[in-house]
């Protein structure tokens, strides 16, 4: 019986609200428009959804309230995600890189990511490599189940 | 037998190096310094190993070659991922997002993906949410196995 992580998974399963200051969130590295890119990765399934960008505040908010905040650079306004849509994100986990200059968001999706109505803001548009139009290879040797 | 799947899997794990013109790369949206974030996800484990980026000659030569290239902004030259630690990037699939400002690099790595010898780059610190100050809250339920 792991306790902890048994405590962990009861937690984060919640809504939190929990007052979050300015100086309880680290020194990032933000670029000249003030905004550092923020990649949501689905907890479930494990894949991406979608790069979105925060500012100080939206980070705070998101931290505060485990609903990914973002913000909008089309709009030049905070974007709690699925506000409109009902498409939410309940935070699970929130992580910096190395350099404090991006961040992860592991969530649980609700719904479509995407504006689009696919599941992931990936799924869109075929890949670029490899390549659609490349002639496939030839198979040099089945692959063993 | 899934025959497709087979191919795919076989060409996949191979270095590749047919010629890419700038031309086959669809438009997408760079920055004002004509960068795009890049994820780069861990085909096997599916964890996000780091965010770097790409200008339009760093993704050709990503697309072109199948090793991860980036543009370094604090060295201002192009990176190949790996080239002197090992830690190369083998691209199994690069996808865009539905805006195409952002792009997805699924990868099989070798080594840790991050220069600190951590895993992946989100592995450095501690996470940001929840808070590691924060008092463990009640177990309302034990997490059946």
């Amino acid at each position: 019986m792991n306790a902890p992580e048994a405590s962990r998974t009861v937690r984060y399963s919640e809504w939190v609200d929990e007052r979050v200051t300015d100086d309880q969130i680290p020194d990032m590295v933000y670029d000249d428009r003030g905004l550092i890119p923020a990649i949501a990765q689905d907890r479930a399934t494990g894949r991406v959804l979608m790069l979105a960008w925060m500012d100080q505040e939206a980070l705070r908010r998101t931290l505060e309230s485990g609903r990914a905040t973002y913000w909008s650079r089309s709009r030049q306004s905070y974007w709690v995600k699925g506000e409109t849509s009902g498409h939410v994100q309940r935070v699970h986990e929130v992580r910096r890189d190395c350099d404090s200059d991006a961040i992860l968001v592991i969530v649980d999706q609700t719904g479509p990511a995407c504006h689009t109505g696919q599941p992931t803001c990936f799924d869109v548009h075929p890949p670029l490599f490899p390549a659609p139009t490349a002639s496939p290879k030839e198979d040099h040797a089945p692959v063993s189940a």
